[in-house]
């Protein structure tokens, strides 16, 4: 006899749990699908050099890897570079602005502690052009999130925006580019370690106070969105690049202003710079209010070009991805996933005595009437059947014994209530 | 730069596809949860020693290996095996009977031949009872197929039915139980290879003739189920196992009626008796009418005891499997799935000149309204505006320009008739 084990860092839900799970995936499918992307289902297994065209340093660290044949193979780490590799294969075959939405899971095989997963479920959505793609498209992202979040009702949450190009800009003037991808690692770390230790890393760099300073006035600028924005007016800076962030991200903000947003879920801060290097634009991250300590729940951001390791089209793009497995388990922990059913069913359907007809008949009676619906087919005590239906949380019992086949009636036991009443089949229709 | 492939054997659909694919799957589930199967989601890979408890020879070798750390692992075959230690691990947990479904890949890396995948997605249901189950639930099953191919529409379809008990009564009547194992495997190629092939074959396990023919009178006894239960009740075998399997198929038949179904679409097939030694009683295979070529599309049955290699519990189960990938890549290639639509989206909006602002407003009440909503945001010509809507089979297109602004009146475009009319957005909402 083998002991039934589940790997470290592998999740495995009793199904109450995937039930809620599932609701959140779908009511993320349902808001991906009301803005037009189109659903793409990748191998989680790729070649290992086509995989790891990119990746390097920490990632391929967490890779798993494996052989067959004379394969050298490995599981995707995550949605995006197999969304390049699709783009550039089916380049001839899509239609730009290519918009698609992905979920599944995705592996590394990181140290397990709490939150960390090595299989865990991403949501993405990204939107990718053919050379170009406009503005616009970086304030429908938040707006998307934005219905999502305000749906799955996990509290207050604010999509906190920012744009990569007023930080080159902002270096570009103070002279500071060679150390740029340090300060950003450095900001980066600015909600974890606080002020000080920000200022500490900045002078181990060795930039003068008057630079750290006004980096610091920089990223903590205040106010509401349009305040903010006059401020970066009024920042006096002039090279291209800060011009042009500081147009994308006034146009980013108007527009998902337009888009129906109320101002409370979105606004600038500019110490959001994300870790990857990747992004050369707007970045999003998403907190919930009362929650900060999640980190953020919602992240991405706007890419010059996707996939210049397959193709030599340029395809810039903007995408986010939602943390599902993660963003779970942390909701879950902090006791804000509502377990309201246990079963896919409405109503158990049971027999006073061994003849099952009449249970068999009412429940095709019921499916036929779109609602689900399970016979307890077990040859038990009535007892044992009532258990049964409450253990799994099931809101309706249907008894049906000689009494009620005569009648033409059957019992409906309201499980919540405990009320209970002799009804026709339509009756009972009526009221489930 | 890396040429961007996916491996063979492994499956990546074009959106159209995906649409196609997921709608099948949804279908799929939809049936699942009516009749109050629970969802489970294990994860895909697992300890070697756990997966591969039972398994063996031809199994072993089309395994995914890969090794992490101090781990060995390897990826689920199957959707059963991780069922079996989900169930015997988490059997205090459980409500019984447990009835599960699970839509997810399997992997095995057989040799690609057409409809051979490595990768593929398995839709599985199973009823798992602690200590005994009800034959009623074998009844189920086929009742659930018919559901779902019924409405998937297909075409016409056959769900045939055997209880391998019959033919275990059979052999020990016979005295030829030392063969069953190889006698069975021959009736199992009994489409493929024909009536004369099958004789020839029992000839070289040295079975007397009489013998021969009283096997192939058997599995072939023909007429109407009702007929047909009557000839295996004629046949005057009196063991113990034969007389089970012959109650047993009486009340799966009859209670298959008790259902609703049709009786055209569930048949006694005494040839059916299933590759793996597995089952115990009750059998099912689907077929096509009209494509009896592709084999069995939804399989599966009865077996005595679900995790032995885990538990001490007795845990005996039904269950069946539709080969999702693999049947949905073989009506492909006869052309039954239709492509209806291209997109996610009902409706694009596209703006006459660059000013999108009313498209965004627009977009949003549409979406508010639950329609689901694509703004065209590139600054292209109107004509590349319509033929994305083309390319991607949107149903409607609202053009907003200046004078539509002026009116509070929009330009909408039926795609499918070329019809276009200028109407409020009410009428626009009352029409899509």
């Amino acid at each position: 006899m083998i002991e039934p084990r589940t790997l470290p860092g592998f999740y495995e839900f009793l199904p109450e749990k995937q039930i809620e799970f599932n609701k959140i995936k779908d009511i993320i499918i349902k808001n991906y699908e009301k803005f037009g992307f189109l659903p793409l289902d990748t191998p989680i297994i790729e070649l290992q050099d086509v995989l790891l065209a990119k990746a390097g340093g920490e990632t391929e660290k967490q890779i798993y890897t494996l052989e067959k044949g004379d394969k050298k193979l490995a599981l995707r780490f995550d949605l995006t570079v197999p969304l390049a590799k699709f783009v550039a294969k089916n380049y001839g075959e899509l239609a730009f602005p290519f918009k698609r939405y992905q979920i599944g899971k995705v592996y590394r095989g990181e140290r397990t502690q709490r939150g960390r997963a090595r299989e865990f479920y991403q949501c993405d959505i990204d939107i990718i052009g053919d050379g170009e793609l406009n503005i616009i498209n970086d304030a429908e992202l938040p707006t998307i999130i934005y219905n999502i979040f305000k749906e799955l009702d996990f509290g207050d949450f604010t999509i906190s925006i920012n744009n990569r190009k007023l930080l080159s800009g902002l270096f570009q003037e103070l002279q500071i580019e060679e150390n740029s991808a340090e300060i950003l690692r450095i900001i980066d770390k600015f909600d974890k370690i606080g002020i000080e230790n920000v200022k500490k890393e900045f002078e181990e760099l060795n930039l003068s106070q008057e630079k750290i300073d006004k980096i610091i006035d920089f990223i903590l600028i205040d106010g509401t969105n349009n305040e903010k924005i006059k401020s970066l007016k009024s920042y006096n800076i002039n090279n291209d690049i800060y011009l042009k962030g500081l147009n994308e991200i006034e146009q980013v903000i108007e527009n998902i202003e337009k888009l129906g947003v109320p101002e409370d879920y979105y606004k600038i801060d500019l110490k959001i710079v994300r870790g990857l290097d990747y992004y050369t634009g707007t970045v999003y991250e998403t907190f919930l209010k009362d929650h900060r300590e999640l980190g953020s729940i919602c992240s991405g951001g706007r890419y010059d070009d996707l996939a210049s390791f397959y193709t030599n089209k340029k395809l810039p793009g903007v995408g986010v991805s939602i943390g599902l497995t993660r963003l779970f388990d942390q909701l879950d922990g902090l006791g804000l996933i509502k377990y309201n059913k246990k079963s896919t069913s409405n109503v158990l359907i049971v027999s006073m005595d061994e003849n099952m007809d009449k249970c068999l008949e009412i429940s095709t009676i019921l499916r036929d009437n779109n609602v689900n619906a399970m016979v307890y087919m077990e040859d038990k005590k009535i007892k044992a059947k009532f258990k049964y239906a409450d253990k799994l949380k099931i809101p309706y019992v249907i008894v049906i014994g000689e009494e009620e086949i005569k009648q033409n009636k059957y019992t409906l036991k309201n499980m919540k209530t405990g009320e209970q009443s002799l009804l026709s089949i339509d009756e009972i229709l009526n009221i489930i």
